[in-house]
């Protein structure tokens, strides 16, 4: 620590200069606010994410405000962020009819989000796997045509809650299918937080031997075992250079059976920082930001960092 | 995850077969509660520690209760778990007077505790690194008389509150010294959580550089910054097999000012059975048995493994 309340860079052998974070608490985040939280301060959360030099910020979610009401706001939203500058800011889009309101608004960026198990694409999506494939083929066709990126989510990469283990081969399978499709990026999610070190390094190594190249993968690590930044670390041995996470922890209250405990932006910045890998980000500054945010939802940050920087301010 | 509520093992490259987890929430978790545990929670909480399958437990700490008072009853609470098979109980001797009364109740391991930097050795022991060195001296030379295994903790091996970075030179000294005045072994601890896993390698290689083989060193973390789990992957890749940990992640209130935050047995043994690494523990019995010590002590355990587990069983 240095007396600035940063991390000391002692960089590590054959790790990436630079890590790109994916910071998914604006969408991710709160759509697991029990009461949705104001447009304006919505905004004001995406601002000062900026301002703590985050680029890619996912901004919001095109779904059906039948299914999540918390984000039943993204038309009001999105014109107030969408002219923030050096700013990618991603929404997520789950079929044509989304694609059609996210580029009426002048979105750029858009996420599918499929799922590598069964159990859980009927749960999320009440559809097969290979249904909710075909239902983003026509979506990612059209993104392709208006030169729009698009990134692939993909749930339950490590363990199924219904199902268990996932097999390897079958999250290759669905991996594949979602780039042969025409996505940019994947985001291997663990959904719910059960993946250790060495299961990250074979899915890893099992996606670049069926010929996906490590760049177009990132990471999506939950804490709920308390082993996402762990498995952020094996990944960057992989050479990994993505890496998707929340400030402050947000989403799924982790106290709560619900839990789903985004791995905290915080948590992550300490540890690259601390590795000599360049963010972009400030740390005091998004500290300053979860701080703000926490009071807005009344309850304190997850985030440990976050705890123990604004501990020490006051 | 598997049916039971363990991880699925994918094993690592070049990590250790077996890790010996040093149990510290006996002594080191116990110390920092504001008021005492009665002696028999105590016995139960070791008798329940070594039931989960843990081998090293480390039992009390014969420091002047005017010091530590939450563990006045080292007298009372060593005979009654002594006996137990197959299982060494350090208990943590400051000075001559406290190696007495430890051998007086048949102790067969002790720990002394120095510290690398001279503001944290001021603060603790009101002495200087020297001073403290040569307290400890005579103590280490009466235990090795007696056969008695020394375990040498050093404080704040990477920051310091006071003086912030620890210089690496600094560190290899006082461990040095120690070794050469007749430790058995080294425990190098993160007292303020603020170390990342570049300076953790950057250390054990230069302890190794100067003598020090691994096998004399153990790592104990502190998830202040939620950095604990990551340095202890990066010290397995190092080879340290020797790890100290929080049943429960006991040892101060992580939501309080004064937060230590041990990292916790159970999110450890979660990534070593994930990386199918042997510990001997039963992670069930283990997770049952740091819920009881939360209902003792009326407050949730910080381990996220054990909230993971215990809601899940809920």
């Amino acid at each position: 620590m240095t007396a600035a309340g940063l991390p000391m860079a002692v960089p590590a052998q054959d790790l990436p200069a630079r890590v790109r974070i994916h910071e998914v608490g604006a969408r991710d985040g709160l759509q697991n606010e029990k009461s949705a939280v104001p447009t304006e301060i919505k905004a004001d959360f995406i601002r000062r994410l900026a301002e703590s030099g985050l680029t890619t910020i996912e901004a919001t979610s095109f779904v059906h405000p039948k299914w999540v009401p918390q984000l039943a706001d993204a038309e009001q939203l999105f014109p107030r962020v969408r002219d923030l500058e050096g700013v990618a800011l991603p929404v997520l889009v789950p079929n044509e009819r989304g694609l059609d309101r996210a580029l009426a608004l002048g979105a750029r960026r858009i996420a599918v989000f499929a799922s590598a198990t069964e159990s859980f694409a009927k749960a999320n999506l009440n559809r097969t796997v290979d249904e909710s494939l075909a239902m983003f083929e026509p979506v990612v066709a059209r993104a392709k045509e208006e030169k729009i990126h698009v990134r692939g989510y993909l749930s339950m990469c490590f363990g199924d809650p219904w199902e268990g283990p996932v097999p390897i081969a079958q999250v290759v399978r669905v991996c594949r299918a979602l780039l042969d499709m025409g996505c940019h990026e994947l985001s291997l999610g663990d959904t719910i937080g059960v993946a250790t070190p060495g299961h990250v390094q074979a899915l890893l190594a099992a996606l670049n031997e069926s010929g996906v190249p490590t760049d177009a993968l990132g990471v999506h690590f939950h804490d709920t075992y308390g082993q996402a930044l762990a498995n952020t670390l094996a990944a960057l041995q992989h050479g990994v250079t993505t890496v998707d996470a929340s400030a402050g922890g947000l989403g799924g209250c982790p106290y709560a059976k619900s839990a789903t405990g985004n791995l905290a932006t915080e948590d992550l910045v300490w540890m690259l920082h601390g590795l000599g890998i360049e963010t972009g980000v400030d740390l005091g500054r998004l500290v300053a930001t979860s701080v703000w945010m926490a009071a807005h939802l009344s309850r304190p940050s997850p985030s440990r960092t976050v705890r123990a920087l604004s501990h020490k301010e006051s």
